[in-house]
């Protein structure tokens, strides 16, 4: 971790920030449909240095495949008073063969939900950036109860 | 909550939406910047119907502002087998008059962390969707430990 330019920022490590991304059980996809962003959560395995999701047919799908996309996850420690999020962005491809997914019986890849999910997505990175805040006072909580 | 056209998963009323986004201490804005989805952690601010967030100068700035932007928060529920997302897209404007913020001084906004903040951003909503999911299984653990 080295010090960002920005007070109470500092820069993850790449290596820090994949094993986050091993770590999270969900993450959230950011596509562009119609010409303005949309969020979905998703279920994501990190696979041969590159992010895996599946998907059903729709907006997510069409908005994904073929375009740069983004993926986040982040997360927050009270006690440590510091929170941090990773994002990736890279290049969306749709898996045909099974026999692509390096680690499919390491990781079985479970949709977020039990829906049909036909489809393989793979994000391959173009950057990845993470940064780790510190956090002003109780702020997580402030809007508990409003 | 009525059952979605999709198996496993129901559509959350505008006031259960509006009520998730209220309790929610954190959120991820989503905005194009060169022609790309980035995604930002946020703290927001339920402010009389919208969405209020406070940012430095730069991307996330500078790609909200006069733009159609998308803001979701998540959850799950691992012993009721249940994960939701909330999704608002939206203008985003900057607010330039403190008076113009309703809540002000019943809800003080945080910044993510401590660095500076000048900007107040509200996103008026020009839709609001939310979603209840069922859990495939114990999804959200199956990449803990890979």
């Amino acid at each position: 971790m080295v010090t960002d330019t920005e007070p109470g920022r500092e820069i993850l490590s790449a290596t820090d920030c994949w094993d986050r991304l091993r770590e999270a059980p969900v993450g959230r996809l950011a596509v562009i449909v119609h010409s303005h962003p949309e969020i979905f959560p998703v279920n994501h395995l990190v696979d041969d240095g590159s992010l895996l999701f599946r998907s059903a047919e729709g907006t997510k799908l069409a908005g994904a495949v073929g375009h740069v996309v983004a993926f986040e996850i982040d997360g927050y420690d009270l006690e440590a008073g510091t929170a941090w999020s990773v994002m990736v962005k890279g290049q969306a491809v749709e898996v045909t063969r099974m026999d692509d997914i390096k680690d499919i019986l390491g990781y079985p890849l479970f949709p977020w939900h039990i829906g049909h999910k036909p489809h393989f997505i793979r994000i391959e990175p173009i950057s990845t950036t993470g940064r780790l805040y510190q956090l002003a006072r109780n702020e997580l909580t402030a809007n508990a109860g409003g």
